[in-house]
């Protein structure tokens, strides 16, 4: 994770509000989808520049314009231009650094979230910026690159399936928001699903790679917490209907959203909670296995050392040894031998050793 | 517990208000039972759909119905409509992984609970959760499953005994949620009674699995708090009177039930604080454990092994061997033995290891 | 503790305002003592019943009515009828469960302190509920059982001196109130005490009770804190004026109290901060213990188990061992066997071992 | 630390504003020290009782009442009385074991401070108590002790040097409290030059003292804290203008010392951060040094018990042991051991042991 | 770090508004720069005095003043007088030690921030003291030593780059305070590349020195905390309007940097939060350590402890000793060695020590 602080530094020094792309390098071409529907009409179309997706703007109809990439920082300047979008904007929307937050410039909103998604194969979580500007009858999204996120919210769209196509601007926002906060639960049950498994791994056979896996899977559930912590913050004032930009019908749907986002940090804070026990349990069970291993160590040592002892004793050269010349001498050390190991054997047992 | 979050992701993509029944699977019939009263007259009946329940709906009396299973969305859906529910109201009734909360819809009430138990025979914590909806001469109350939790108020609901016949619909709500709350103060009994067992456990004879137990009873402590906590929240808002559909003198039993949501969550607090410092002891008593073992281990060796170098000494094989040949160079030796072994203890003595 | 929770779970399931005693068994009379003074005037009587004591009360006069006792709840509901209050407060003033609370009742205050003390001989503390009611010109006061926490006011009141006999009502609730809190520092002082005994042993020579002791004396604060903290919360609204029976020259004596409140918190904080400390230096002394065991293992071991070695090496029965036969080899064997045990010491006292 | 608590005690059931002098006993006769200035004049005399320093104000110069020794109570009373004061007042003056507030009395300001100093030779921190009385044109101040806190001031105040003859009392309170505070600044120094001693302990040889000394500091910077952290609060409601003694242009400098009470706040903070992990050091080095224990003592043992081993097998008492009568079977004896051991050492060096 | 608070103590017993040189001795030249720019004209200057720069302004353009070095008292007092700053304004100026803060006198800003940066070569943090005063159509910086902190932002005002030449004093006041932010980024960056440093060698081969560069880092971490935590608390102010020298249209940008301020220290939660993961494995893997000692010793010491014993026990000295004159009784002991060496390794194999 600290790799992602590295790429902030490219814009030091520079005059506020200028767009720098600060990301991963990428140079797919970006791609445009524009959706235009009233409560009858649907039209989807793909263009290829911002003074395109202007063109066709109606005054009539709900307008969603889905930037697909933000690395052509050109493309957004002339849209931030077309749609008089404030310089700070601009400069946020192509920068993937910024946290979640939401941002009331008068006649637009800007909000920023973080997708959240598991890369197949690797284990790891990868977070993706999304920006949304929420105007009267326009909502304009940028993502990093495509995604399938918003994929349910178009599907909805095109059949005219739910609220969606009867309401504004700012419901479309909503459902927008809606998504990646749906995201975000898929996020959390992956996470269970993992401490469920290091648990039972730390009952069976607990190694050094379950600690680094304890941890790994903490600081995951540090990054979720991260980017709904902010969103919830925001989204309580949304709900009370601090911005003129969302109507009042909506707000109930905001507070719904503002609801599933406490459930996130809810379970993430039982997620942690739970980890730390597990930590507490490693570590506990590293001391055991030394007690083990020490254990055994002194059962078998201190029955032979005394035995050992023994037979060095008539092992010693003396001329007369006491008993050394009788068959009876050997029997009865041998005799003393074997109570000395029963012995110290009953004292191991009535400590519990073993 | 993990496994609570992982039914939530079957709704990821679904327009919102749309209701899916999220939580185990059930094929019961729902049953729905009305209870209408006045001061004066009681009727109860159990009914077999939705449309007849509402149709026994008067103007003059109070009335409670009762639903004794969520899975048929069907019905809940025709609920909803018949009794003008918001659709996202619908949606988190039949969502069981709500979190308690209240939400005022103007003209009704949405408040959501959820029961806790212990599943008899299995120590594990069982919960589940109940809606209520609250209006004007009316209670919906909808349960996962037919449970006695409401047993008691039924019950006094039909003698008449004490004030829930003379009052109006928000005092039958405060006797829902009173009912809830009381089951909270079973489950902290019985969990501060588990800590009394681990706690003698701990005294007696310390084993892995004390600390496992500490650890789940803390789980469960962590459960209970997660749903007092937000009750608390929205309680204290409702006693202050935030709601048109509470009367001034039902206010003063929903600070009681206010009251008793605090002393559950300092009952938590309390009990945590006992178990964090169990899990002290705990670690403590297995390093004292390892300290004993190290203890016999170094006595027994130390005493030893001086004692064979001696015998080694005497062993070898050298043909002038000083006092070889002489009884006296025997008992020298034995002597000298002797006072090694003795030294030895009384410098173990001194230093109280045994 | 836990025990303290086990008594709640009688009254699941029953009306609100259901007076059930909580609380020890006890079958001892309960004694009223009725006060009545003007500034001139005092009288002291003690009465049987709750009618006796409502027909000493006149208006031109205070009167404190202190009742020793409430497992008798008969009674209690009586004087609840008499004096008009609230079935929810007769029902809290017989459940000794409660956590210290105030209540505007609008024409009355109920107010619930816990008051502590150490019980003589074992060094447990205990603790017992007392519960206020003021009213205009008179107040009630209900106590578990009879103790001597309000003699010193008692005899104040008597003898006329201080502020007592001047004032309100509200000033002699404030006095009771003094008092519980009162209390509260000697058991503190109590408390302290004790941590530093166990700080002395500690130094001298820690043992596993020692620890024990610490999570005693720690849970003893977690009690106090835990009375104290809704004090705090309360007092401080009582003197800010929230209360229509409080007079505003009363309010200045409040504050003090508040004050005090304040300080035993701070005094529980630093205390807790002390113990905290206090267990890190056990838990440290018994590693150092482990690590003094195994040093004198290793001397031991590490010195012998070379000259054993050269022991055995003349120990072994080849015919033609080098120097077998001669004296100057003994007496080299025995030199090369001083130096190795010399060498090792001159070691350990280079690593500070000893 | 403890010890400072049980004091309290003896004022356990007397009536509220009963002065009683809590506090180490004192015999000295109390100096009264009277300062009288204006921007032109400057006054100073030793006065003996409280009547005369009464008798010596005037209405045209600013007045600063020295007392310095609080354990005359009859004397304290009667000021008390001469000027005004609400009995609770003069009660607080007399018991040092207030903590740190400001009560606004209408016409008077009540301030109690602490102050803070390393008592000479021993290392322990000492603190004694300054109650504050500011009213119009009068300021009297409080010690329990003779001290050289207020030095400076009073040389500032003779020389007329600074901003202090031009003012008001409420700046002249101002400037004690400054000097109060100064001397924070000392104490936390003299503690930060301790940590960075005992850090320099930890890397060369750190003791079982070390650990002890690290909670003695810590203790001290929570006394520290302790008496800072109410400062904060109340100046803060100072400067902000809460209080009408407090004339606007001195709130600029209330403001200055809120600063710095502050700074010393988060001081403490980060010096206790830097004390948790010397801690953490500590105890990661008394592990470390179990280790290297380990680690010889397991070097030692098994190169040579192998060895040993070899030995008693050539030691074995058989009439036809193998090689026994030849010298190439000594030698073949020999190579066996070296090689034994050559291994087991490469076998520590592969593990980085030593 | 404790060595930054030992400078304060100069102060004490000073009146306040002394201006002192709190800091490290510097004798350099204090060299003074002018800039003075409309949206058309840009002038530079180096003057030596403050009269100097005082006679250089003009009412119609804006004019910063950078003073490079405060420890000249008597140029900053004169400069105090001149631009009429409050003496508490100058004593900040020079004393070093103070925190990030922003006072509003009334007709000026006095902000206070902290530079921080890594001493090339040395690992070691370092921090600066810039002082702001921000008046209409004036900014005056002052700078502890001459450092390239604001260097990009003069070069924009050069070039006419950027907003900064068409906007007033606050936007020039809010230029640099954004260089100062984003140096922030540039040590946190460092900060976490040097976590990702300690990372790999914590898997690698963690050493003692491990740990201490942790809680180096971890130091630093807090330093910088502690530098952004104030600011972003009045840059929240400054953006919300407090005061009345910020333009409307300047908010918003300070808007960005407290949004900066915001991510800077989650930032720093972030990096501590994997400190103390890291914390928690170094310790961990310094007990697997151990463990893993341990059980080399056990298995050597166990396996040849028996053995040794079977050879002693024919080397005892009977002279009848069962099968001594055979070489079945020699093979029959050599074949009982093998058994119980091979019995122990499978032993150990089934407990998987190796």
């Amino acid at each position: 994770m600290p790799r992602s602080y590295t790429r902030r530094s490219k814009k030091t020094g520079l005059a506020p509000g200028s767009a720098v792309h600060v990301g991963a390098k990428r140079s797919e071409l970006v791609r445009i989808s524009v959706i235009q529907y009233t409560e009858d009409t649907f039209v989807e179309k793909t263009v290829a520049s911002a003074v395109d997706c202007h063109a066709l703007e109606t005054a009539s109809a709900m307008t969603w314009i889905d930037v697909n990439g933000i690395h052509d920082v050109d493309l957004i300047e002339k849209m931030g231009n077309l749609y008089q979008l404030h310089p700070l904007t601009t400069e946020d929307i192509v920068n993937t650094e910024q946290r979640p937050k939401m941002e009331d410039y008068g006649d637009y909103l800007y909000i920023v979230l973080k997708t959240l998604g598991h890369v197949k194969g690797a284990g790891n979580l990868d977070s993706a910026q999304v920006s949304l500007i929420l105007k009267r009858d326009l909502v304009i999204s940028f993502q990093e690159a495509e995604s399938d996120v918003f994929d349910s919210l178009r599907e909805r769209l095109r059949k005219g399936k739910g609220r969606v196509r009867k309401m504004g601007s700012d419901y479309l926002a909503y459902g927008l928001m809606d998504c990646v906060v749906d995201r975000y639960f898929t996020v959390a049950e992956a996470l269970s699903d993992r401490i469920e498994e290091v648990q039972e791994e730390l009952v069976r056979q607990p190694s050094r790679g379950t600690l680094q896996d304890i941890y790994r899977i903490r600081h995951e559930l540090v990054l979720l917490r991260k980017f709904v912590w902010p969103l919830r913050d925001f989204l309580s004032g949304m709900w009370r209907g601090e911005t003129r930009l969302i109507e009042e019908q909506t707000r109930i749907y905001l507070r719904d959203v503002y609801d599933h986002a406490v459930q996130i940090i809810e379970t993430t804070e039982t997620l942690r909670e739970t980890l730390s026990g597990m930590i507490d349990i490693y570590l506990s069970s590293v001391s055991n296995r030394m007690n083990e291993i020490m254990k055994v160590l002194t059962i078998i040592a201190t029955i032979f050392i005394p035995l050992t002892f023994i037979t060095g004793f008539y092992g010693m050269n003396f001329d007369k040894l006491p008993g050394k010349d009788s068959l009876e001498g050997f029997f009865a050390t041998v005799v003393v031998m074997l109570s000395v190991a029963i012995g110290m054997l009953c004292f191991f047992r009535s400590k519990k050793w073993f």
